[in-house]
């Protein structure tokens, strides 16, 4: 399956910024496009960055500036999947669970309400990123009369944007962005409720 | 599948106490066990509530005043499966998911490090919910050397501890805790990132 992967290069991840500085937020965020880009293709999909700005790797890239629901649904053919770079803990099975699963269009949600990974098979499907995507995209899937499948991913629901989020990378975690935190210090901190992140 | 569903009435979910009284915490805590407890039995299972303290409730209830992990030790036998009485997002597909797959053990991870629900299969294997008792529970089961599956969902992932995880119950959830929260003024607030909920 083709696969699109948004990426942008510029100013990652500001959410990790009590924790890492903006080299290293570009560093642990390639990482995470990596591991991203590895797993599908372990899954047997052929994936494609869909970037802002050219870049450097070792997939085929579209640039496209615009913003990234525009840019998504310039490239969104029937059968594309769009799988975001920041899924640290996709693996080739999470992916394929989503790749063949049924209906018009799937969606693995994320957390708090967005659209981390989905299929789209349906030619009029479009991708609205802005607020609670999850949300807005049931809405279309529903005025387009399409079906919606919603796989039930925790891998593919985590995406990585705040601090406490890194605790799941280094918990479940086991590619490059995993391997990133544990050099940079970055270390489970158990208090009570949730644990977190703290950096040595 | 024999299931038990640990449940305490005092106090329950302090953290959600910024947008809940806490009559109003225990009648959501209320439903979201009574849609965890319907869930499991159309899943196949059969729930039994385990609780410090005698309660009104449908299904039996084992009364043990013991630690949350003494108590569920104490009647963890093999073919048992532990779930907790806060996964508001759990449907019947997520538990036959769970109930199904192989392996000695198999964990449901939550957010954070927590075990959200598991099956035992294996005599030698206890539980330790204390800290990140999803490592704590990976290391018991390589000291007894039995095979763990961890199973990948984001409805046994999602536990309702905190007020942003509300929004999962109102963007992904159907039942009785959906509808209190919707009929308690409870509403999805978009902002930028994750949308979270405030109160009308």
């Amino acid at each position: 399956m083709r696969v699109l992967v948004p990426y942008a290069e510029a100013e990652p991840k500001t959410r990790l910024s009590p924790l890492l500085s903006a080299t290293e937020r570009r560093a642990f965020s390639r990482a995470m496009r990596d591991d991203v880009l590895a797993a599908i293709e372990d899954a047997g999909g052929e994936p494609t960055v869909l970037a802002p700005e050219p870049l450097d790797c070792d997939v085929p890239v579209i640039v496209d500036d615009r913003s990234l629901s525009a840019a998504v649904n310039a490239h969104l053919e029937p059968n594309t999947a769009v799988v975001m770079a920041d899924l640290a803990l996709a693996t080739p099975d999470a992916l394929l669970r989503l790749f063949d699963a049924p209906g018009d269009v799937v969606i693995a949600p994320g957390l708090g309400g967005g659209t981390n990974a989905l299929v789209s098979r349906h030619p009029d499907f479009f991708v609205d990123y802005h607020g609670a995507s999850f949300r807005d995209h049931r809405q279309i899937i529903q005025e387009i009369e399409a079906d919606l499948t919603v796989l039930d991913s925790f891998r593919l629901a985590a995406d990585i944007d705040e601090v406490a989020d890194l605790a799941e990378v280094l918990l479940h975690g086991s590619g490059r962005a995993h391997d990133w935190l544990v050099k940079a210090g970055v270390r489970i901190d158990t208090g009570s409720g949730r644990v977190s992140v703290c950096r040595e």
